[in-house]
């Protein structure tokens, strides 16, 4: 792509209005998050561990950090004090020696089960998806973000979509 | 807002898509200001004090908290940390002497100035903006994310979208 296709000016006001906009809605989510899942005793972090490897029907160190953009030492660390609560065991797989892969313990996956629970009797909790709300009413849907996800695809490539594809048919089967 | 206008399951999916797809946006954009302030020895918190200092000629601690989306006491303790490099002071104003007001000091809008400029011969390293090249080729401008600012305006307020046109009419006229 080069450079010509754009102005300066261009570049500024869009790097800037994103940031501006992406910074206040995740701030937001991370907010709402940490308070949803304080009274289980589990941080960000860790839930997202539990999300990710319950969604996924267990996950490697590497998916959790790719897909729950985390570093792997944060992947790492975090689910080993999951393993030591004993809400999920490690394991190497046969096929792939090189990676550890995560799978959630019945407690595990009640303890998650437990937190989506209390989201769905708190939903009035979750504020963007409440002030997305005037959105639902006019076009009788909820925001698509496609944009969003071109932008995200291009960046961490097609591996984070399907993740999310997946994820996204647990979810869906499950309710 | 009654809880029948949408269904747990819709609600979860949009959930969970918002937070994947923010988090990485907003983890990228983080990243890659880092990685551009960094040789200016600020961080991104102190830059964006600077930034919005700049575009909106001095502002309340207040104003910069709740526009750069941090603490009142990040707000000011990156401030004072500024104001220790003579990159800005602070001062009363009359007419209301219970905010403390931030103004930059030539060397600290210079030294704004110097980050812009190794900003614009360094776009390359901007990844959001380059992975939103496509889409601008598509649409012929960058996408404008007007359902985003709608959700932005419901949770912070009008104040914060019209504190962003103002950040934005000021870039307008820079360049």
């Amino acid at each position: 792509m080069s450079k010509e296709s754009y102005s300066i000016q261009e570049a500024i006001l869009y790097s800037h209005k994103m940031a501006q906009l992406s910074k206040a809605i995740w701030k937001q989510i991370e907010k709402d998050w940490q308070n949803w899942v304080k009274p289980f005793e589990l941080n960000l972090n860790e839930h997202h561990i539990l999300w990710i490897c319950y969604h996924l029907n267990g996950a490697s160190i590497s998916e959790i950090s790719q897909f729950g953009i985390m570093h792997v030492s944060t992947a790492f660390n975090f689910s080993k004090k999951l393993e030591e609560r004993e809400l999920l065991t490690f394991s190497k797989r046969e096929e792939d020696k090189r990676n550890t892969y995560v799978e959630l313990t019945d407690a595990g996956k009640e303890l998650f089960e437990e937190t989506m629970e209390a989201h769905a009797n708190g939903t009035d909790k979750n504020t963007v998806m409440q002030a997305s709300l005037p959105l639902k009413d006019l076009y009788g849907r909820f925001p698509e973000f496609q944009d969003l996800e071109a932008i995200v695809k291009n960046i961490y490539g097609d591996e984070y979509l399907e993740i999310l594809d997946r994820s996204i048919a647990s979810i869906r089967e499950e309710y």
